[in-house]
């Protein structure tokens, strides 16, 4: 049961959203921005990203809902989402998505503790500043999200199919869409 | 230097909203949001807590500017805010404010460290559920905001006056006036 009475049953940061939509605006328009508007890294690179860092910040909401919409928009031969979260440098996987995830690691523990020879790796593995920088702002983000469904103790459904079915909505309408009105 | 080059020499979170001003808009929208609109916790209040989160994550600029922006708010006779963010378990403090203070800390550390105990004092000395939503969502936002800066390296001014001149227009004029257009 969450800590405060949200007047829902909604599960996770859909509870909260419907809950205080005066918050929920910007917070949708930032996940939107962060992992759909066009960009260099495809949108299922974006949600890995998220779901990486959920799973390190043990997020159990925010990791089933983001290795789901990451699935369901990664090419079909990808490896599975499950196993690049659990061990990114054994993974198949692209060096610079690797070089990314490494730094949205170290993001998860402490900005600080991103050096210029992560940054480096990622660039000579391909990747723009711009990609550098979204990678370090998603992983930023997470660091909210997922304190905010953990810090009021939400829902996390149990089940996966309801992480599925969120993501085919997610797929085809995107975060802002599916705001309270 | 920062970690990307962001072709201005903007300090900290200017900087990088002046790089990628379309994930500023929401970042700024959600500042507005949490820290400046109607509420029933004062903006110092609200800047207090995002200045103890930034205190505890060690990040120098985020907590240099919100100190400034929670003492400019708060009432004359309130303690220094370094004193409190230092120990606000013995700061000269309102019982609400140090049970949100204990949440927020919670918060920062991880979101499910957060207990009911923490709640329920929180609501003994007054608070409301949206002020504990707020508070998890202030301190959450801030374990973000602390690894955008530090994540990309981003300058932060050594001199106290930057900070003083950066809180009297903000004060005046808020965070989403402060956008790039």
């Amino acid at each position: 049961m969450a800590h405060i009475t949200l007047g829902n049953d909604l599960p996770g940061i859909v509870g909260l959203f419907h809950y205080r939509p005066q918050t929920a605006r910007p917070l949708g328009e930032l996940a939107e921005v962060l992992l759909r508007d066009d960009n260099a890294l495809s949108r299922g690179e974006r949600e890995l990203i998220a779901a990486y860092v959920s799973a390190r910040n043990d997020c159990r909401f925010c990791y089933a809902s983001h290795a789901a919409f990451a699935q369901a928009q990664l090419p079909e031969d990808s490896a599975p989402v499950e196993q690049i979260c659990a061990d990114p440098a054994r993974a198949e996987l692209s060096a610079k998505m690797r070089a990314l995830l490494d730094i949205a690691g170290s993001v998860q523990q402490d900005g600080k503790t991103v050096t210029a020879g992560q940054v480096t790796t990622a660039r000579v593995a391909g990747a723009t500043d711009v990609e550098i920088h979204d990678a370090v702002l998603i992983a930023a983000a997470f660091c909210m999200f997922n304190r905010y469904v953990d810090g009021l103790a939400t829902i996390a459904p149990d089940d996966p199919d309801a992480y599925r079915a969120m993501a085919a909505g997610l797929v085809e309408t995107g975060y802002v869409a599916a705001l309270p009105r």
